[in-house]
């Protein structure tokens, strides 16, 4: 059984970051996957500071311990000027080699503007400094206020089915690479 | 008369980042420039939720008029799994175009291992995404532990020769490029 | 006066890379700067050997005296397999940086699918690291199939204004950071 | 048995990359693999004009189907302008995605100077772009000139063994992943 986290790099109150890392892990559920949203605005997780101790918060420890355990990782951003949030970041420097290498990770990104890959870009070279892999297979939205129904699902069939490409690339690929 | 900012993108207590923007803060300063470090283990900024309103967090405020008011500017940050650290990038999130637009950036990281230049290039994105300028000289301080000598100079010269060209070229620069 | 050199990165008989070369170097002349084009198609280049030296092909010395004589450059690339075609890069290898240092360079990259900044990430670094100054404005043309009309004129008026604006940064700062 | 190709990138008749290839390619001869190097000195190979067919230069065709053949493909290039060599990549413009797609593909750069991953970076973009894989671990060997002795053996250990690491990867996972 592959086990996948999925890290929603966005604290927007609506966000469609939110929306698309959901399609994403019930794509991977339904392929048989154990999934599960680690959502950075319900946890309460401190600004790294560089050192590996964060005594007074829990949720380092929370999230250090869903990420080891996991098979597969699916993390989303919103595209901030060009790049990764600086959330997302920050909760992936509270992580080390112990917790993110191997890990076949999937990458999403969310624009306002036009679709562009320069988040993704940043992320792949990042998963690589901690020796995981990343799946070839890998999504932006653009105009994402526009992506979405108002159940959550995609308006867009070819978007779609690049989610559905996705899902299995990333479970079947975790299955392969599992050590 | 350029005024220029330097954002210490490190929370660490006894952070080579800060040695490091010391001395660039420095040299600036022998140049005529009037500049100022912005030292985020000293501000007090939330993490960036996509909007733009934080009444709660008056640094907020406090760094966005003090980029705003620069021609300089200066981004040290310690290379964090390849890239920029996630606090950097958040107080860069926190900001927009019109505080950050027609800058001249000058760009700092520094790194424990080997010398590289992925923090650099991520954040050269950045700023260009913002509609900065960035001067070709830049600095990647690799063992960092060893760089600094007990009053926190410099130990290689052909290191600090670089520091030289760095801080003319971003006072020049800022001078030449000024509307 | 501004000399401005544009070098055309496609071999493709009906390149819209040079349409759209053509295009920033008509408004560019227009802005009263001297311009030209180096065309890759009509000019015979070696295969860069990690040499300096290629007595066959008089057209590397050519090439090396017009661009070393510009104070601007535009380098203009379709996008092949997400970055530089390999003929434009090859070009570049056979410059060093007595060509190519402190030349105020634009950034034109042309696309059959869907916009992209890929290559012109890349270009950015590659420039930089020759020590050249990139200007933020930058143009990614998408399904360049549909963007010109049959004089090779610009059909979208957003993006002949992002031209406009491309060329007059790419005049305005040669001229202000020439030294 | 697992088949991989090795793809030069340089033309300096002294190459490193030579060198560092080699170097790979017998390793991963050792772990059983079936392995060729693709020297790019002995190919005729034209300059990649956007289409597909190059009737006069048969060595294209070489090019695709040794490369569609195999599992695996190390692409080794001298870092050029702080990126991938010309030469390397209009060679991989002259594939496809029937020839590149789904490889298991490694990565090598050889500087003259500080080792650095701005090549190797480039790279994992392109190979992404065209849907391959790439192994986490790669290799920049910094200072080539120093880095063989005359029978062209690493005379660094720990530079050797991350030889071993690459190859055995590059090896199982190409398994692993072999559909």
């Amino acid at each position: 059984m592959v086990k996948v986290v999925g890290i929603l790099g966005s604290l927007r109150p609506d966000s469609y970051s939110a929306l698309a890392l959901q399609q994403a892990i019930e794509r991977v559920q339904a392929l048989g996957a154990e999934a599960e949203i680690l959502d950075l605005r319900e946890m309460n997780l401190p600004f790294c500071d560089g050192g590996s101790e964060y005594p007074n918060y829990p949720d380092v420890e929370l999230l250090r311990s869903k990420v080891k355990a996991a098979d597969g990782l699916i993390l989303t951003t919103p595209e901030y000027h060009g790049s990764v949030s600086g959330v997302l970041k920050n909760t992936l420097d509270l992580m080390s080699f112990e917790h993110l290498s191997d890990k076949v990770t999937g990458l999403i990104s969310v624009l306002g503007g036009q679709s562009n890959s320069n988040a993704l870009n940043t992320m792949r070279i990042i998963v690589r400094w901690v020796h995981g892999w990343v799946i070839p297979e890998q999504i932006a939205i653009g105009q994402a206020w526009q992506a979405f129904d108002t159940e959550g699902k995609l308006k867009d069939e070819k978007l779609a089915e690049r989610f559905d490409a996705f899902a299995q690339s990333l479970v079947d690929n975790s299955i392969k690479l599992k050590k």
